[in-house]
């Protein structure tokens, strides 16, 4: 080793679970050879899980879009049911309905996947984004407040999106952000990074982790109090670590809380396709003709599409505060940031347009996207229930909340004295091979234990290991 | 508007010309229906530089996979010149070889694009790199120091890679960092958002834009008497925005330099495979044995490639050093910072892999990939001559150094009085839609003026707008 040198505090004291010792340790233990069942995250396709096909095939092409021409003629050729490719089944050809939407995109794109678009993503991206969200919400009458292009951001994931608002809003060590407890370490390890001052609040678990007004003055208040100046509340709904739903009145009360508080809503709302029967109501939503600042957080690698590894998103801002002292909206100062790295990756972005546009009704490969998504999601929620009910069997362990996201957050009651959630899914993993994240990961109120989940494997993979869980479970909480 | 929020200081003042008002004027001329010609960036494709067949032929099948057997029929029904396919093209089709590289490329990702993959990258791709670097390097003898993939990380484009070292080496505000001047302005908005402090040191113009020791001790004495704790010094090699490749001596120089004063080497080498006849020389082989701490930087965005919308790349280090007061070495801070965006994105990912692991020799894709390449490089070169030329015919223009990068930047030495090369510059794009970036965007010394161009518009092009500049420049100087 040479030599020493000083570096950023904040980034030393940072921390973050999901990539933490218990993950680590799998790693380990997975070169050795064993099986290591990786539930520490929300990988969807790492689990097998596979992409939709109508988004992989316009992205295929937006890659090689000499193909295109090819592409028609071959359809051409197989309709015709030549005997040269019989050998082909019908759906090894791409529909015209495709080659068209690829064709327009790099249309719109103008100098395909390989320039750099705008900071903020190409303009017909972020049409479609606002045209989605508006659908999404129901925006029709006059008085509704449409979404507006120029407040969106395409980004490298969320997490990109949460730094730039994060860093953005801590001016000074004194300002701080309010994070949900148990939360995820995204927004604790931004703000720590930023060198802002985290200040939980505690949505109440035995009620399904709902929320309301006077849990968050009293979280605000002591904040106040000891010297903290609190710039914006975050808010994950579907929840994570959680996996819970968050209840319409409890979003009122977190919009009247931020405007009688001058605060600015941060919500996350990467999970809002994973709900499973239940509604989304978004936060744009609930804001409505409010006077309050809203960052809303989008995200390609959950939902029924699971794309982790294009690093694709975006987000909203509605109703950008002023810079004080200036007369330079957010958005400008936001476009600045996004400058600094030119701009978020095309294939991202295109999978991003991909999403909010999904293929019409009726059109060629609308039923096997349909297939696909419903059985995605199907599945999601069956092997949400497995898990579920395998808590039934291991003494001590509650589960809360209405299921949403990838995850499930149970509370484990009865650990042996002296032990901690973390001690408990370490040994977890030495003995089944099932990775999870330890709640003290994400945080969590004084004296409870809990562990994350994510419901993701193959449910024939669930059924051998959970009945290795709950024998395990039992033994060690003795 | 509704309320004003305290915004982050740095954010405020940071500034990055390439994204700054010329370019934005320019936007708005092209909407008004101008003809504009953006020079402004590197940005190849935007001009229409078609991207490497071989490169793309595989990413698209990375992202459609079920293709891939798919192809290979193909490809034998039209070896066996089938009548049905006549209507094709041979270059139609894929090649095995190109199918067998998508096949093992994803046999080593495991789970394909649409996963998160380890943090710092899959570790064949760093195994790649490093194979890389040690064959550029000439790395063979015992003794010499070979690259180590635990060192290497993948990253969104080198912007992202210059964001975590720096926000990591900026531990107080006193903490600053020597960067060229003129420089490429990452480097100073990046450091003004970690609050760091600019240290410029300035390259000899006139004989090259070469360094000497002398040049940088002085700098660094001035800092540290004006009380700045200097960590680390940038240099950018092919230089950006000067085009200049750094010779032999000056790269010495600066590693004796950094070794005697404990400062840590960040080498953008984002422009090493733009030197046109030129050897690259690269820090990690003038670092050698010696024991100074060195972080390279590199990209898909340019080359012979320039896939900049794929926002690719990696970083390697050397010697890093411990955290000060702790037993971490950089290696796993930069490694948790990374962890808080998950990893990168894929498609850059195997992007980069492509590009460090081009078709053998003899391979069937090789003649073209070898013309492919061939061509844009050389097309570069004719491109930065014609510029070149040009200036011939400019009064008082004048362009230094040996031609690298994509950039020339001229020193424009007859401004009328009171007009800056700001002025020059806006007045350029008003007058033939050619949008340049001024050299105060990149810092100069003092009472001296210049321009930064791409030269990446089409021949065609270039011999159309060149005599227009010609007659707008000789006009304006009188």
């Amino acid at each position: 080793m040479p030599f020493t040198m000083a570096v950023n505090q904040n980034i030393i004291e940072m921390e973050y679970a999901v990539r933490g010792p218990i993950p680590r340790r799998a790693a380990e233990l997975r070169k050795e050879g064993r099986r290591i069942i990786p539930c520490h995250i929300g990988n969807p396709q790492a689990f097998g899980q596979r992409p939709i096909t109508y988004v992989r095939q316009v992205l295929s092409l937006l890659e090689e879009p000499s193909r295109i021409g090819r592409e028609r003629v071959l359809k051409k050729i197989s309709d015709g049911e030549h005997a040269s490719l019989a050998t082909f089944a019908d759906d090894d050809f791409i529909s015209d309905y495709v080659v068209d939407v690829a064709e327009d995109m790099l249309t719109s794109m103008e100098a395909g996947v390989g320039a750099y678009t705008e900071s903020k993503g190409p303009l017909f991206i972020r049409e479609a984004i606002a045209g989605y969200i508006d659908r999404r919400d129901g925006i029709e009458e006059a008085g509704d407040v449409p979404s507006n292009p120029d407040n969106i951001f395409l980004t490298d994931g969320a997490s990109e999106a949460a730094k730039y608002i994060i860093e953005l809003l801590i001016a000074d060590p004194s300002d701080g952000i309010m994070i949900p407890i148990p939360q995820y370490p995204l927004y604790s390890a931004t703000l720590r990074r930023c060198g802002g001052v985290l200040v939980g609040y505690y949505p109440d678990e035995d009620s399904g982790w709902s929320l309301d007004k006077s849990m968050l003055v009293e979280s605000l208040q002591k904040a106040r109090d000891s010297g903290v100046n609190v710039k914006a509340i975050v808010v994950i709904n579907p929840a994570n670590p959680t996996g819970a739903i968050l209840d319409e009145q409890s979003g009122r009360d977190v919009v009247e809380f931020a405007r009688e508080n001058d605060l600015a809503i941060i919500a996350d709302e990467v999970y809002q396709e994973n709900l499973y029967g239940s509604e989304f109501i978004s936060f744009a939503r609930l804001v409505g003709n409010e006077d309050v600042p809203l960052f809303s957080l989008h995200s390609t690698s959950k939902g029924y599409y699971g794309e982790c590894g294009h690093r694709g998103g975006y987000f909203e801002v509605r109703n950008p505060p002023r810079a004080e002292g200036t007369d330079t909206s957010f958005i400008d100062l936001l476009l600045k940031q996004a400058s600094v790295s030119l701009c978020s990756n095309t294939m991202g972005q295109a999978l991003m347009y991909l999403i909010v546009s999904p293929p019409e009704e009726g059109s060629e490969p609308y039923a096997q996207f349909a297939a696909e998504r419903d059985k995605i999601l199907g599945d999601l929620y069956d092997k949400a229930m497995m898990v579920k009910d395998a808590f039934q069997e291991m003494t001590g362990v509650e589960s809360f909340g209405r299921i949403g996201a990838l995850y499930h957050f149970p509370r484990l009651n009865k650990l042996p004295e002296g032990t901690t959630d973390f001690d408990y899914c370490m040994s977890l993993l030495e003995n089944t091979g099932l990775c999870t994240v330890n709640g003290s990961g994400f945080g969590q109120k004084e004296g409870t234990h809990h562990l994350r989940i994510a419901f993701l494997p193959p449910k024939e993979l669930l059924e051998q290991v959970l009945p290795e869980w709950i024998e395990f479970h039992n033994r060690y909480v003795g």
